[in-house]
């Protein structure tokens, strides 16, 4: 809004929610409103759970992940396999996997993606974290869990050299990646053409 | 998100972000995780923004806005017309309308529109306020500008009734509604019958 309207509270927080994804400028208004009319069902709740995740949530030391604790709950399970490593590229590829519920491991969020255009190198990434827990040689796999982007893939084949590396050290981890195929409910029709050459050339017997 | 993955304080937040409107879950867990992300600037000042918003305002006794100060400052502005109230039903109707910056008048927010298949009759809007604003005798003009819907149009219907029941006590306030017509920049190939035969019927000497 060009000119204030209805104070500059409500106008701040209009601003600082317009900058939260998938709400542009019209929808943080309406966003703004909602919170206004509904003080204290949802305003003042979430001011407490802004100002809480302010005070106590941090990124894990270990993997990345976001937790209340560091290092993270997942990094403390017992239950987990700590020989198992997957690695994301964010917090949200973690949670999706963490839905999924398919696999008891450990993670290692890197933070992003190698991109050159971008100007982001192995050293903008939790990269070296994930060598140093590999040299500790407790971990048997690491799993890339990576988008299957150009950007992504160079990121994984950049990992894989350097664990590659640790085999001179002795240390000696396998690395794999998540397989390519048909997604589970999907109609073959709308696929593209790399993931249908990918699913007849990783194809299973019945 | 059936299981906690990243404990509980983020799954408020996400829970709570959800509620926004344009918000769905996926859209909140995004939010959640660009909050977290970005904690000194934007988790923090959006915790700020939402506790002095939730202290500081509040709805207007007079009119309906939503501001910090009571009568609001559109109510407490000397150099607009007290003469002439422009009726809307929402708060969001009002920032559209000062946005256009059009018109220099004082506002009455309704809250809402009548509906008598959801139960909302003229009692739970904030008509009994316009009247008593008409009543004082101040009032010269109150123009309605509320939705071009069956329920807007309702409601304008009752106020107009209302306000003519005000004769008898010797207070003549002239009612107006916003015009039809197309859009500016609207280009006719895509307006529907009701709004041409508007247009048409209201033309004005070029």
């Amino acid at each position: 809004m060009s000119k204030s309207i209805a104070g500059p509270e409500i106008e701040r927080l209009i601003q600082l929610l317009g900058k939260l994804p998938g709400l542009g400028p019209r929808s943080a208004r309406r966003a703004a409103l909602a919170l206004v009319k509904r003080k204290e069902t949802l305003l003042a709740p979430l001011a407490r759970a802004c100002t809480e995740v302010n005070e106590k949530v941090g990124v894990c030391t270990v993997c990345g992940n976001v937790d209340t604790v560091d290092p993270c709950s997942i990094c403390r399970d017992p239950r987990r396999d700590e020989s198992t490593i997957v690695v994301v590229e964010d917090v949200s590829d973690l949670w999706a996997l963490e839905r999924a519920g398919a696999m008891a491991a450990r993670y290692h969020v890197l933070g992003g993606v190698m991109s050159p255009l971008d100007g982001i190198g192995p050293d903008d990434l939790n990269i070296r974290g994930l060598i140093e827990r590999c040299r500790s040689g407790r971990v048997g796999e690491v799993i890339l869990a990576v988008n299957a982007t150009v950007e992504g893939q160079t990121t994984a084949h950049y990992i894989t050299g350097e664990i590659a590396g640790l085999k001179a050290d002795g240390i000696d981890v396998t690395v794999t990646r998540l397989a390519h195929g048909v997604p589970v409910g999907g109609e073959l029709d709308y696929l593209d053409d790399g993931t249908l050459a990918a699913a007849l050339k990783a194809r299973t017997r019945f």
